[in-house]
């Protein structure tokens, strides 16, 4: 199979109806885009690497669908509406098997937001998906409006979205099955709940309506997929700011501690406390929002999580003293080693 | 080197002068473009891979040119001015020296055609690089101001900017010396000859100042990147039309023939016809612009080509009747068997 006949094959919908801001899209050496009136573009760009973001024999449905998640949850941190995405792919074959099910995945999430694949380019070499997602956001009149991470204000809510945390016991489990790691807590793991949390790895959720309800509400915002711990202090260096997290409460955020599979008290004999720290506070894709928000919206913050169906939970609260502070129910200070998950830290 | 620490010290440049379309740059979830009133995007995406698209221990400075110059002749071919790009890049390590030349030849590139870096992704993987890259042209009033391929009308001049084949024939020639190809021309080419091809292939040049020339002139438009004879027949499908090209002409656009390193005549005992239509018809990586122009507009194309200061060779005439002919100076039909070259044909 020629790769123009890989396009037309698996890619290319003339039928598809483009969204009016895609002016021209796939055939052309470029692709035209123009935004509405009073909008401008949110941008972003991610990489996945076989082996590195995903296990090389991962169903191509579920890794269609993440590759195009993981884009449109940057679009989700700043507020903006999806409009049109580019694919640029290197397969190390054409194999139509494997080449159905990732475009059925990917195609199926960008239809659920109305986002058009408007370009791309195929090569052969290592797996390797690189998505540039397109969104549009309003032109700011005064301030900009798009969900920035330098917006944070003193004496602010910190709010994340839903669940903490189960991407990475899946990841950790599925590792030790396949004698890649060896966590200790990963044999005792339910099937369902072991289940569960591979969805949240494998199939993430951006969390689009939310961050559409939050503009005008949240004063800053990005997408969890470093570990809380890693990801906070970029708000709170971009707004100069430091933090008081309660530690206790983003523990409890795991939802594979919550799952109906377990024996009552099971999940704290089987994994340490050192295995859930690692799982909530340095685990990585987790694709929700993390934002700040002041004490006076708490309602309205209430009301755009009901709105998009996506429940929120407060945190902690921005504070003057730099630094990220974690405290326990009683307001106790505790010690928290958890470095962010880096892409070029040492082995 | 940790992911953050790479990008500040290689990529990061915060006294640079954004395009003033670009509203926010790298380091929040989403980058922000604004076009000017008026102006609509044109997208374009190029993923190069290590040892399909260049060698692994090609020139870092050269290959970080290059990464941008393919995507630019994207923007060239559409009438595009380039305002700002994305940069995805998967690195087996974090090596200075090369980081140091990779960001030196981007940027030299980038600065010279006043197009920022406005965001992208970093990984450890596989050698791979892929930009997306964000160009403006004028929003169309009755029809679209963007050079497409689709134009082309019947008895239009093909032309083609510069110099055509010399990026094969230096790639041919240093696969032979690598032991990966055989071309019996490749030892007898002189050092100076190969040097000169070798830029060509190495180094690119986006062909912009020509694409912005030639709007509103030229019906229809694409870069050269599969072959003359893989490239032309996609603008010939897009306007439903077919062409008549002189092979004599067009087998003369070889620089490396004219180079003075060669003794009288040598070339063509050295080169076969095969070599050199392999070159010029089938090579790719040439990078030069197609376009055709109504034969009334002659003289604002040749004021076009002199005023970007890129010449311009007539090669062929557009006719109603399907599919593409090669005739020679006579007239007379030559037969070519000459495939584009295709990431995904059977090797």
């Amino acid at each position: 199979m020629g790769e123009f006949d890989l396009i037309a094959r698996y890619f290319q919908r003339p039928a598809h109806p483009l969204a009016p801001e895609v002016a021209l899209g796939i055939g052309d050496d470029c692709a035209l885009l123009h935004p509405a009136p009073g909008m401008q573009l949110a941008i972003s760009t991610d990489m996945l690497v076989a082996g590195r973001h995903f296990f090389e024999d991962v169903d191509p449905q579920a890794l269609g669908h993440k590759a195009l998640a993981v884009n449109l949850s940057d679009l989700a941190a700043c507020g903006a509406r999806p409009l049109a995405f580019t694919l640029a792919l290197s397969l190390p074959q054409a194999d139509d098997t494997w080449l159905h099910g990732f475009s059925q995945g990917l195609f199926a999430l960008a239809d659920a937001h109305h986002c058009s694949l408007m370009g791309g380019d195929t090569t052969r070499g290592p797996l390797n998906i690189c998505i540039t997602v397109f969104g549009e956001v309003p032109t700011p009149t005064d301030r900009t409006q798009a969900l920035l991470r330098s917006g944070a204000q003193v004496d602010d809510d910190i709010y994340v979205s839903c669940t903490l945390g189960d991407a990475r016991l899946a990841l950790d489990a599925l590792l030790t099955q396949r004698g890649q790691a060896s966590y200790a807590f990963a044999p005792h793991l339910p099937a369902a709940v072991l289940a569960s949390a591979r969805e949240r790895l494998e199939r993430p959720t951006p969390r689009l309506a939310l961050g559409l309800a939050l503009r005008g509400l949240a004063t800053s915002a990005m997408d969890l997929s470093d570990g809380l711990a890693g990801d906070l202090p970029h708000i709170l260096q971009a707004s100069g700011l430091g933090a008081s997290v309660n530690i206790d409460v983003a523990l409890e955020l795991i939802a594979s501690k919550h799952h109906p599979a377990w024996p009552e008290g099971r999940f704290d004999q089987v994994l340490s406390q050192d295995d859930l720290m690692r799982c909530v506070l340095s685990g990585g894709d987790d694709y929700e929002l993390l934002f700040t928000a002041p004490p006076g919206l708490r309602d309205d913050v209430a009301q755009a999580a009901a709105q998009s169906h996506t429940p929120v939970t407060r945190i902690g609260r921005i504070e003057a003293q730099k630094g990220l502070r974690w405290v326990n129910q009683r307001g106790q200070a505790v010690a928290v080693d958890a470095a962010s998950f880096d892409h070029f830290r040492p082995a």
